[in-house]
């Protein structure tokens, strides 16, 4: 069994050792937006979640059955932490990694080194700066704690009575030292805490404890079933889709564009974050878009048919399709959400170039999706340098992927061929192979991946079309070179709010 | 009473000595558009329709006192000309200001010393790259062409026998040396022309001839009536709207935005072409963008709501009055149709930058009429360095100084005071105000002028945005010189059609 706390929803799974879903549950979680850019909370929530989408997913097991589930493991939100009580409750409400209000702790505290020690640019996501925050505006709330952790921890504890983390979840807190695997003391001093107040670490894939009694007991699960230390959904969802091999990537087209790709050591570069795989031993290089279907939304809500709000155009998805590539040369840089890889600047905006009035609402959406693949195309590209082999397949999840449109602009504008899995909840999926190789089914998690992944459409790109493609990206990489001093001129002109 | 034939229409008007309109008729004009930026009309139809529209607004004058009109003048779309045969009958459709077949023509014949003699830089507009197309194109047509003639001789012809253009009309297609105000020789050979194809030339004013005697007989008009030499519709809308003191302009907001001042002298610039005034041996300075009411209908039209087919959408009005200046950051190159004043770069194209999450439809829109204000701005800035002195005042007009909001955003960016003309048909209103003039009704045009003009709404700039908009208008500076580079990539890219 596998659970994926995700920022929206708790999801549980039972796995089969092919791969198949035998039964899934899932519920949602609340989230909190006191404040712009704030956004937090109640771990609470998370464990009623993750509790009522197991009792959903167990009752469709029949009772013999869920004696046979051998083990569970745990995927979750990245970068998303509490600050906890002596008696393990919220002192205040988990601040998530979408939120953006440590904008001047990241100036302040960012550099290269913590580039270099953690893996992690500085950023909005990691939640080194929004803890150090914490330490500048609510003291108390840092000094008190007993615990500072992140989900896998929380819910470790919930399920098991341990607090622990595994290596693959903790490190994207930003607080870890990438290359030794292991909390950073610096880090941990330049956000305010105490190496006390941080929780266990296990390697992905190790058995942390058995699930407490209770649990066993009201869920109908064996005695002693063992919780196998997870990893963040990223990697999870590399693990789900088996994007594992060298030059095989998984494309996540979700609200965000992530795509991630393993190597062998511990590399570091401005197209990519640097996370600890599920895998033993072994990184991940992930670049990261804040644009994807959040983009592709606005748009629909914003420059759509009112009458539709925003929901999914079929008249225009149908429209853009007949466009060409290129479209007819406008061309978009997506950082409608400020740039991440590789530029890594918070005060990007988004821009299009090459209006005519022959262009229409169709024209000015598939040049947002062009945009994006540009981007990918890009970051892929930087990776494949520092990698020293190039990528070769992109194994595509999320809910953009199943635009038909957008997958072959992906795939055109890489030149790659784009493989759907067709497995519903991909990262907790990838958590079932961790718990698959944990319990001895298969000999290694990348055995338990290709034996468990089942793959969908295939979209290969058009020869064509990818060279028409690859005009209009040699165009669109100029686009930020050239703007890229107006950005901070808008910043200041727009005042320290905007 | 004067007579407008323009673009898309004749109006007649008849005008009274403190310019009450006393009557007024109008009569489409069939436009043609035979392929892609090709824009044609049939000379036929402007005499049809000039004489239909004073048919219809001599029937609103009483049967004695049409016999008080005591001359007609001609104003007309500029830059537009028909090649007649040795009967006065068109060899061929009339080619119109609009039509951009001539891009090579364009830049084989364009030069710094073309501008320099004619007063026109090389673009789409002036006749002369049009007639050379046509001399490469269908040579027989320049061969045999009896008479090469603008709107204002064809019309002079028909309602006098004679054969006369105005200085003040002529000069606009380009074959005409603006300071010694007649048809350069050399420009003519440049186009393909012979000096005896070409019309005579009256200094606007000046009486032509009388109507032809059928024609005061079908109008009822007094015996000798006299055709006053009219003038091109831009020069002729300063007049109507008294904008001709130092530091007075006319803006045109129309489908393109049109803005020009006086100068005595025969100044020479980036940011204006330059034209022989209705005022006797002065010139008109105008800047010219083809975007405007255009541009606003396009984003109705493509990126508004589709229930309301490009219509005026008063929600969107209302929502984007409400926006910030400077659109929170969104900043706009309104260059759909390429760019003319200051920049001539036919390869331009439209862009925005700045777009966040955040931005709505209203910003989009209010970005637009912004960015054509900040040019606007620009334009006048560069008249003002070469005439030496600011320009203080603006005397507006057209179908886009009717919404408030643009209004405000063009009195507030360009930090002058906007006056409405409240003349309906105000580049008739000036030709009027020459036959005034003409027939001794004022001492001179400046004085008919002054006396028949009739203001508006008063739109003040606001300090306060003003200011803003300044800090925003540096930014908009620098768009152009920084993707400049881009746009011809981008057409070069897109292949020789696009």
């Amino acid at each position: 069994m596998a659970i994926d706390c995700s920022t929206s929803a708790a999801k549980a799974v039972v796995v089969a050792r092919n791969g198949d879903v035998c039964a899934s549950g899932r519920q949602p979680i609340p989230l909190r937006t006191p404040g712009m850019d704030r956004y937090e909370q109640d771990p609470a929530d998370w464990w009623a979640a993750v509790r009522a989408a197991v009792d959903e997913a167990v009752a469709k097991v029949p009772g013999d059955d869920r004696r046979r589930i051998a083990a569970m493991c745990l995927t979750h939100q990245r970068e998303t932490f509490a600050l906890l009580d002596r008696d393990g409750a919220a002192q205040r409400p988990a601040i998530l990694w979408l939120d953006s209000r440590a904008g001047d702790q990241i100036r302040r505290l960012g550099s290269p080194h913590v580039h270099e020690l953690s893996g992690k640019q500085p950023d909005t996501t990691p939640a080194l700066y929004k803890i150090a925050w914490i330490a500048q505006n609510e003291p108390s709330n840092i000094e008190h704690a007993e615990r500072i952790v992140d989900v896998h921890a929380f819910l470790a504890h919930r399920l098991t009575g341990r607090w622990v983390s595994s290596t693959a979840s903790a490190d994207s807190l930003g607080l870890f030292d990438v290359r030794r695997r292991t909390w950073a003391p610096e880090l941990l001093r330049l956000a305010g805490l105490r190496p006390s107040q941080m929780p266990g670490l296990a390697e992905p894939g190790a058995p942390i404890a058995p699930i407490r009694p209770e649990l066993q007991h009201r869920w109908g699960l064996a005695d002693g079933i063992p919780l196998i230390a997870g990893l963040g959904d990223g990697q999870a969802a590399g693990l789900g889709a088996a994007a594992i091999r060298p030059g095989i990537a998984y494309l996540n087209v979700g609200t965000s564009i992530v795509c991630g790709v393993h190597a062998s050591g511990c590399l570091l570069g401005s197209a990519y974050r640097t996370l600890v795989s599920g895998i033993p031993g072994r990184y991940v290089l992930e670049s990261v878009q804040n644009s994807g279907s959040v983009l592709l939304n606005w748009f629909r809500e914003e420059l759509g048919d009112p009458g539709l709000g925003g929901s999914v155009d079929p008249d225009l998805e149908r429209e853009a399709s007949a466009v060409a590539p290129g479209s007819e040369g406008l061309i978009t840089l997506p950082y409608w959400n400020a740039v991440q890889t590789p530029f890594w600047n918070p005060f990007a905006r988004g821009a299009m170039i090459g209006f005519g009035s022959g262009h229409t609402r169709a024209h000015a959406y598939r040049s947002l999706m062009e945009g994006m693949a540009f981007e990918l195309c890009s970051n892929l590209e930087r990776m494949a340098d520092d990698l020293g082999h190039p990528v070769t397949e992109l194994h595509a999840m999320g809910g953009g992927s199943r635009s038909a449109l957008w997958r072959s602009i992906l795939a055109d504008a890489t030149g790659l061929p784009l493989i759907l899995s067709s497995v519903a909840e991909v990262s907790a999926h990838g958590a079932a192979v961790l718990a698959m190789a944990a319990v001895g089914a298969y000999p290694s998690a990348e055995a338990a991946a290709e034996g468990m992944c089942h793959r969908g459409e295939r979209t290969d790109p058009d020869p064509g079309r990818a060279a028409e493609y690859r005009r209009w990206h040699a165009i669109q990489r100029e686009f930020y070179p050239a703007v890229k001093d107006m950005f901070e001129r808008i910043r200041l002109t727009a005042g320290p709010d905007a």
